[in-house]
């Protein structure tokens, strides 16, 4: 493969070249946004600007910036890729404004099921469905949620019968490997209604809850339901089901079906997730765990997400001609195609290591074919004696998500491409220079 | 007492004419609003105006408006009365404006052991705490959460030993009469870890969590833990303890302090709460609960916060001549106050009920001494035959939250004084006609 960094064929040429190019942009838009915000009275910076100024000016991530020597984090999902975009036209169509009197009371619609959605949440997410065709949302019931976290918690409490015999709590499965957070979240209180039973690829009981996360965490895969037992219920996770991540290939329609917006428009610190469930009864059970656990899901968050959603849709069917700029999934798309061509460059240019083979498939909503383009890398390192990728990694200052917590190999890790543009192209660099 | 209603002294005429006063310049006052605010393009009501328009004019609360007809719910502590505050000079001042690229990432500050904890929240919380004086903030950690019920779960988690030996979950007890909430939330997952064990009155083990709210939800009781055991911990719930419901007389500083945005400042829909915690492995542990539940608390929500804690503490501050427009618990109080006065001028006018007595107290934040004022009415039933106050009162479409939810008896109902002012006159007038 040659000598190294910057070699591999023009491929690889071209999309190192994409990676840089993306990332001087990043810093020059930025650069320019900041002088321009802080032009008027000299002050940098945050805090002295911020008292009495309504317009909060604060940055969007607690994180501090990263430099080529510094560690770099891509355990979480932290989906700051999105900012940019949020940054431009688009980011001043989803500002928001909450006058100090509004969305006071517990309740926003006494007469639904979920008597604490935002009506205008509602509409924007069964038009936003509408528009990508990712899912079948008439004739189902919503529920809102904070982030899809609770929602699947309020799903396996509503499919866990009340009153189980003790020492028979309802099985959760999912196939190897999955989402590393569903083991800990179903065990963490140890319930007795339910408890994580492993992989669902080898469970043999008849009754179950089986998670299926479609594209899955963390290895992108196009999964349906491995299990087919009459008393058993699949959950589907499609917090990834969006195009820039994957062609729409049809309208899912999955009897309990979790979304999270954090995914879809990069607003992970909004916390808003939303079910789509058909059977009422068991989506008046989901509603009563997140009236226990939280009394409802904020109002702020959900006209916030509500306004960003607009913006998306508003994007597509009203301003086509603008370009990338107001059109979301495919400056998204976009941007990992990039990067999933600079990691494919990188990975090649090392040689230790190996990926996912790419998934194209023809996408209805963008109306071509078009590769999948999963928001985590599974990366598999093939080096003789490293078994422990993660921290053959956290050696070379990379941080990743070791394969073991997802029921799979120490060999495997879970790589976020969701992250600044910055600290991608420092991992893209570290990564093509292993040997 | 006289002929019913209207009679029973001229306290009683005073303080009724003051409620019906209120209601008249809160109906007034809204018209006047609501004119102003829709009268640019003539149309009226929340929807048409929203398409485009980034004033969010939808009605604080999803339910619908009360007429002298219709069912009055008073079962909910729905803080509804803030409105008015809310609507005037404040509720300006608390307008909060979030660009479409902010508040994006998970992380709000990653030095801290509360990573999603937005650090302008924290700086409004600790000086509301310093204006007011009702607790020892210094020295504390500050944990944030989806309101103070997710924070209770937190603490009960945090608090239970892991890995307990089966079937010696740890006990959760309250004296009664205690929050209706507190077994619910406690069992409903069925926890190996902690179990509700009821009334802490007759609670004979060694180890246990106690829970202490005080100012008490349901009867406004002064309360300290009432078990004194080395091994035992108390959880103190001080969701009420504001100036507008209680005298402060002390800072308190215990070792796990519980507050709410909903009880303090009206708004229940924002959903944050916050915990001062002495022990840094506690508030870890606190934190791991959070984490695992919704992956942090919403960002937008804690911005939003700090803006309306921020109005608060700059209207005492800042404009402290400005009358009691500015002044959100000198407002709060004196409608406690008018709404006391009405309900005990109709108890006395009705014969059939009783309620807790006054207990004034010298406030270090007011500078005099006060009535409380609790936010729910312990109301209680002598009439012969009449064992299930909660029936009675529906047959007469009243909604109350009966005293058994509470471990009390049926006589006794719980009842909202927080409601709207239309809402709450109904109510008095029917209790005052009950013979």
């Amino acid at each position: 493969m040659g000598d190294g960094k910057g070699s591999g064929g023009m491929a690889a040429q071209a999309g190192k070249l994409g990676v840089v190019a993306s990332v001087a942009i990043n810093l020059a838009a930025l650069a320019l946004y900041l002088r321009r915000r802080y032009s008027d009275d000299g002050v940098g910076g945050g805090r002295k600007r911020e008292e009495g100024d309504e317009m909060a000016v604060a940055p969007s991530s607690g994180k501090p910036p990263v430099s080529p020597d510094s560690v770099i984090n891509l355990d979480h999902g932290d989906p700051t890729m999105y900012e940019l975009f949020w940054r431009g036209d688009a980011g001043e169509r989803a500002t928001i404004v909450i006058p100090g009197w509004q969305t006071m009371s517990y309740f926003s619609d006494v007469g639904n099921i979920c008597w604490f959605l935002e009506p205008r949440f509602e509409r924007e997410v069964r038009r936003l469905h509408r528009l990508v065709g990712n899912a079948a949302a008439e004739g189902y019931h919503m529920l809102v949620g904070t982030g899809s976290t609770q929602l699947f918690q309020a799903a396996i409490y509503a499919l866990s019968p009340p009153g189980a015999a003790a020492g028979a709590p309802m099985s959760v499965v999912s196939p190897v490997p999955y989402y590393s957070s569903y083991p800990a979240v179903t065990d963490f209180l140890k319930s007795d209604m339910y408890r994580w039973a492993g992989d669902a690829n080898t469970f043999d009981g008849e009754t179950y809850i089986e998670l299926v996360c479609s594209p899955n965490n963390p290895d992108g895969g196009i999964r349906e339901a491995v299990l087919k037992s009459g008393t058993g219920v699949a959950v589907h996770d499609l917090a990834y089901y969006w195009p820039q991540y994957t062609p729409i290939t049809k309208a899912a329609a999955h009897d309990i079906m979790l979304f999270t917006v954090s995914k879809c428009t990069g607003h992970a610190g909004t916390r808003i997730g939303w079910a789509l469930v058909k059977d009422r009864a068991l989506a008046q059970r989901m509603n009563k765990f997140i009236e226990l656990n939280t009394i409802g899901v904020s109002k702020d968050s959900q006209l916030r997400a509500a306004k960003i959603l607009k913006a998306i849709s508003d994007g597509y069917e009203h301003a086509p001609a603008a370009g990338d700029r107001n059109r979301l999934f495919h400056f998204a798309r976009r941007h990992m195609m990039a990067r999933w061509g600079a990691l494919r460059a990188a990975v090649a240019a090392s040689g230790l290591f190996s990926l996912p083979d790419e998934l194209p498939g023809y996408c209805t909503f963008a109306k071509e074919t078009v590769a999948a383009y999963p928001p985590f890398a599974w990366l598999r390192c093939h080096k003789e004696g490293v078994d422990d990728l993660d921290g053959y990694l956290r050696e070379r200052k990379i941080i990743s998500r070791g394969g073991a917590k997802f029921g799979a190999d120490g060999r495997f890790v879970r790589i976020s491409m969701l992250d600044t543009d910055e600290a991608f192209a420092i991992f893209v660099d570290r990564l093509a220079a292993m040997k």
